[in-house]
């Protein structure tokens, strides 16, 4: 038997209209659709697929462990993952090995910061695979803010928001367009460090672009420090325009 | 009478299946489709659309003057391309005055390195406007290659081909994944930067990615010089992984 196929596909930052014809071809041809979702929640990929998923088709949640409570650079949070990615490859391999193509979601693009790579690396020596491209979650918010992010010779750089506050501000101080991911608890110190770098004037924060509940303001008008999962910070470039 | 919308269509990659549901179902209900195409060719948007577009549909193609002789930081290169940004926008703002949505594709994303933002900015204080945004070049070309850009904290910076050598090269020694744009006749350029930054070995060519004819090989095994519009270099990250 002819062993399946796994399959990234990307679902875009948000709106289900922002899927691609060949991620929705993807996902109402594979007999297994799998997704991350926390423990308890039926996930943010499943949610964004949910109208392109036929009734009744085989479904593969991947719960995340807990890991809140432990720091992202503590041994034990390394390990809680590695097995967790560990277990899901077994998972995702059974049904390969039966012959069955897994469609595995994945919110924005496949290849970019997403949790499907760690399956991927794990498989893609025994199985074959495909990927799926899809919008990335921060051009869904300049998008959403409509502000044109990149021109001429502009270098555009992406800054998780977990890197310590001098290294963002060295980094925004040297770029000339910018995107700050994974803001969540680092929210505060991103914007510090925006600040620092002399950018505020400049910078656009979005929440949930594209989603029901979008909003997008100027930095400097945010009032709070709390930002939620799909959030970001926006610099965007100046250059060239004739 | 109420003025048209100026709709900004991401196309995606190449692959015309790579469009978003979104981006299909504006172009089938836009009464007015706009692209930028070559003097005398058919353009790479009017061809990766080919298949969405109604027959009979009023099309209004935009013809780039002539600068290929040119140096792009010249006057006279940066006076003719104003001329013909402003002689566009004429174009589009008839349309929009009569009441017709028009939409005005892109190759990629509208507002990642587009023309359309030349476009955008001129006419978005007068009309109503609307942004679909598209997956990038670069992560169809990543998906191509199937490789993981940007892994955890990596910092990935994206470097149009046009920079000088040296900057380039202390750009990307002080990153940790890459992408370098704009290739064509600055590919030698780029990539003796990439091997002065000690990335030769990671990095990879890929040209015409999802679309006929695509190639993906190590930066190491190409032999010669050229590069075509469509084609890129990617530098991967290799960032936190569990």
């Amino acid at each position: 038997m002819k062993p399946g196929k796994l399959i990234g596909v990307g679902l875009g930052p948000g709106d289900p209209e922002l899927l691609t014809i060949k991620a929705v071809e993807t996902i109402r041809s594979s007999p297994v659709i799998a997704f991350f979702a926390k423990a308890g929640r039926r996930g943010n990929a499943r949610e964004i697929a949910d109208r392109w998923i036929p009734k009744g088709r085989c479904e593969l949640p991947l719960y995340y462990p807990m890991t809140s409570e432990t720091r992202f650079d503590t041994a034990v949070y390394v390990a809680t993952l590695r097995a967790f990615y560990d277990q899901a490859t077994l998972l995702l391999a059974a049904h390969l090995d039966e012959g069955r193509d897994v469609a595995l979601l994945a919110e924005g693009d496949p290849l970019f910061y997403g949790s499907f790579m760690h399956l991927y690396v794990r498989l893609r020596e025994r199985f074959e695979t495909e990927i799926v491209p899809g919008v990335t979650g921060m051009a869904g918010c300049w998008g959403a803010a409509g502000a044109p992010i990149a021109w001429g010779d502009d270098v555009m750089t992406v800054l998780p928001g977990t890197l310590p506050e001098e290294e963002l501000v060295a980094r925004l101080a040297n770029t000339h367009a910018a995107v700050v991911l994974k803001l969540g608890s680092n929210f505060r110190k991103a914007r510090a460090a925006i600040v620092k770098a002399g950018l505020a004037d400049r910078a656009i924060y979005v929440e949930r672009g594209t989603m029901a509940g979008e909003s997008v303001m100027r930095l400097c008008d945010k009032i709070d420090d709390s930002a939620p999962y799909f959030s970001l910070i926006l610099i965007p470039g100046e250059g060239r325009r004739p």
